[in-house]
């Protein structure tokens, strides 16, 4: 850490700051910046976790060198790492996963009907949203527990494991006990209080970015999992907000590569919220996969016009089956020893 | 709600439109759009909430023409909402109301000190955070329980009612207990489940914009409170995210007369979370009471040095006073009616 | 056009829009949005062009049902245009074209070592600038009109077409003389008085988005271009203004396949300006080719140490290398038609 | 300036990094920072403009400590600045500012007509556009030199200087001889070309922030007109892009208080722009004179109706009448001693 002064800085200004940070237990050392001082802080810097340094008189700025982030990042772990969902792998840097389904299960007729679509498409996961965040108070928000029960119905008829999103920690027991994996939406992700719940489940968990984070904000919401102990994350990016209304939100592919070059954690792209509009779903997906993403997160409905939910993004079975051949080779000509493996 | 086809619609498909609208129970009436045939849509337009109009064949899009919140508009109450907060009136138009005190509850003493320096200052509100919700999982994260006694102390002791954070449903009834008013925060604002909960609650409620929220998210999350039949709602103004790193957000005072425009909810500006910067917030302060703000939301700690979250951004006890001192002038010369009844 | 009227509005209101809207020529049909009238405009809507309809009495909104483009949009023309640079065809919707080479250009020697690496690579266009635009007075802006003519000879000597950026209408006639393209930056996207005067001069134009332009601003800035009567229009998506320092800019991708939806132009990507890293340049630039992008326009610098700008996001010749071999399999797999003529 | 090493640097790179800046005439200091190395560099910085260092083998990041613009900072010049338009001051931390007239220069008679109006209720400056860059190519673009002359002469005829658009480089010239301020807008900003000849006029520029120009972006374009040698630049905030359609832009009035804590340079608000909404124009007008603007400038129109370039942002002269009543008041109450010297 490096504490940079004003020019006008006293001596004394230093000497106050240097006494706050010896008494801590850390030391300094000085150094000059063309007239301005520099204090380097060096030691075990969590002592001074909740040291204010910037408001010392004569400062200028607190300029930290180390990412706040310890159990996300790469420095924690070399290799690329693997969550297990029902008995399905996600990441690892060479499997393409395909999570496919309705934005929210709305009939267990339907549901099945489009896990059996996707299945036969080369999807390994289901997603259904049993409990649905949705901006009006009075738009359908899901079926709750008996959406739950459908989704483990429909993965055992078809035998694929299943994805839903959990949005109070008072759900978090029965989202466990009928869903392979907990999704915490793009509004949850600086919902603390239940990071903290999904990270105690030990569940597998999918963390998708909010709408207004950095990667950085990203990471650190992943490390209030991981430091419950859980740490079957996989995060997923699905669009910050922007200004251009052509899309719903504004798909943020680099953050792919910049997941990829800070942190070990699976990251997948969910094109569908992302765009909002279903023609702008395959090329994203295409492109997420090329950006090297461990996998898309697709919606997919068998009958767009009784979607009660985000019709106008949804993919038909076919179009889905579609695409999912175009990942195939794509993805086998980015990696043609895995592809090879999977023949 | 008006359907416009794209250019080559056929008529078959305006016809499975107008069929399917029919049969929700509402009207249609054709007209000619320069080749474009547009179909509005008249009668009871629930029914067709859950119907996707916009993915029907032939259609290229479907403008809706009323607001999509209802409680939270114009429409609902002519004149401005005045909500109670203990024996503190907030809102109404001409007053202007001080809500101050610091980030965080740290200690008795600290917030004793604080909350009598504020209330001698001008301030008819103590703020204090017992539930932070933090960027790391390793900051210093409030006191819970502990805080929300010391607030209920603090305000016996001193005779003026409290606000504090509240970010889960199962502190909401602990909150209710001990504190006036129930804050839900900016990483909040659509955590729906907590809304529902507060909105319960009966309890008086600030509710922070999303820093990613349009002002209709923001008034249709103050309608999931709304419909709870819990009508005490005031918004605040916080800042949005800015691509400008000079301040911490990116303050839209405009959001201010956009809420004026379309609400009778009474809306506040939080200067200190909005800017980051304690010299910022004064001039920001004043401009939020001469934007027709009711009521601005101020850090103030009186040892700044101490404080374990946000201290650049608190102000000082003797600055917080120099403030209030303006803005009693700024509001006076814009409510000379109102000025001259407080006195 | 629709003229939606609010609530309250009276019978005189709609009867004087009627007036003003049937003097310019253009006819009306009324219709009822329940309880609101709405007014649809017919006829050669461009005699209203300088009408302000929205500030009539009573009236609530104007609803535009076209695009505000028409040479850039695809009604104007159904298949995907061709723009010749050169002898180099961009464009078509089954071409892949690599421009590449320094961003400015600095020496003869450097120039002509980096235009032979670049072809021998793949790429088809040699890029260097000769004017900056530099956010700071005191940065290097560029050799000017030698730097101009360095890029003459080196395209002779290496047999490959150059782009250059123009920024100020007194340029254009030593550009369009010394090089095949003329490139509009970001910044100079409104600057319309340039647009119009590349537009004058028939040569090639690539056309950056700029960094705060929607996609409709980006395509009202080609008919800029195209209303003079210059149809040699290459779109180059570059990123735009995002609030992670993570990135220096935030690529939209999505904006290329909603180019691809409503426009014949060809479009590009600039994964080097768009990043700013380096390390994020050839995964952004292989997700570009998988969302349909005509190409990609990418900084190679042989000697980095020695840049006098951008020098963080220039990647080696040899890395330029593997990356064009990338690109060919990805393209190759998408759009076998087009790999298998190419050989 | 810091340069910092990644943990894995070796002690040849440092040495690299090292002679490169000695051999460019500056010093170092080497400090460690718990596992890093950092390099502070000091001496002639200048020196170093073009030399990459954050390219150099195991640079992790380079920190400059020093802000880019030298001429438009607070350390250039203690007091705060004052520029003459006409026989007009502008600035100074005292005086406010009301610049008033139409968007678009349309006939003599209308433009007289409001020139009165405006005069007489308090502005001091008429503004008026001669060219107008407007997103369309089919839109109204201004009367161009002819509308220069009626400003000219609507300025003699009540006695008020003028304000005036210019947007190319070759009618810098016939703006100087026919208005008393060059205004640089927000799409021009970053036109450097543009920038240096408004510098080499000498006349006052009013230099409108870009849309996505964070303030250094902003004061890094005044320095282009400053190290010309021209220092008569008043700034201009409008509104920078935001994600919310509820106005045209995002008005940043903190940027008022940032460039107060950064520049001496005069800083006016222009809330007719920011908001695009006439009946917001009045509170960010009050805002913006609390927040510590030096002035504001706002859209004034006789016959809204008739205008031809945003008409639905004028206010007539009546409300402007009004707001120039609040203006006058606030601005009393908050700088007293001006008040009383003005009367």
């Amino acid at each position: 850490m490096l504490v940079v002064f004003k020019p006008g800085a006293s001596a004394d200004d230093r000497a106050k700051l240097v006494a706050a940070v010896r008494a801590a237990g850390c030391q300094t050392r000085e150094v000059d910046g063309n007239g301005r001082a520099i204090v380097a802080v060096v030691g075990d810097l969590e002592t001074l976790r909740d040291t204010p340094l910037d408001v010392f008189a004569g400062v200028a700025s607190v300029i930290r060198l180390t990412k706040p982030y310890s159990l996300a990042g790469k420095e924690f772990r070399a290799d690329r790492s693997v969550v297990r969902v029902g008995d399905v792998m996600v990441g690892g840097g060479d499997r393409f996963t395909l999570v496919a389904g309705p934005c929210a299960v709305e009939s267990y007729e339907t549901l099945l009907e489009t896990a059996r679509a996707v299945k036969a498409a080369g999807a390994s996961i289901l997603r259904g949203g049993a409990y649905k965040p949705r901006t009006s108070p009075y738009a359908f928000r899901g079926l709750g527990l008996e959406g739950l029960r459908m989704l483990r119905e429909a993965s055992r008829a078809v035998g694929i494991p299943t994805v839903s999103e959990v949005t109070d920690p008072r759900h978090v027991e029965a989202c466990v006990s009928n869903v392979d994996m907990l999704q915490i939406g793009t509004r949850n992700m600086s919902n603390f209080d239940l990071l903290v719940e999904v990270g105690k489940s030990g569940h597998p968990v999918m963390l998708k970015r909010g709408r207004d984070a950095t990667v950085e904000d990203w990471l650190l919401a992943a490390e209030y999992v991981l430091s419950q102990g859980n740490m079957k994350v996989v995060l997923c990016e699905r669009g910050v907000r922007g200004f251009d209304p052509a899309t719903r939100n504004l798909l943020d592919l680099a953050a792919v590569a910049v997941v990829r070059a800070r942190s070990h954690l699976p990251v997948m792209v969910d094109p569908s919220h992302a765009t909002g509009v279903a023609a702008y779903v395959a090329p994203m997906a295409r492109a997420a996969c090329a950006a090297g993403a461990d996998g898309v997160m697709v919606e997919v409905h068998c009958r767009r016009e009784e979607a009660r939910c985000d019709a106008a993004q949804a993919l038909s079975p076919e179009d889905f089956a579609e695409l999912a051949g175009d990942l195939r080779l794509l993805h086998g000509v980015l990696h043609p020893a895995a592809a090879a493996k999977a023949h």
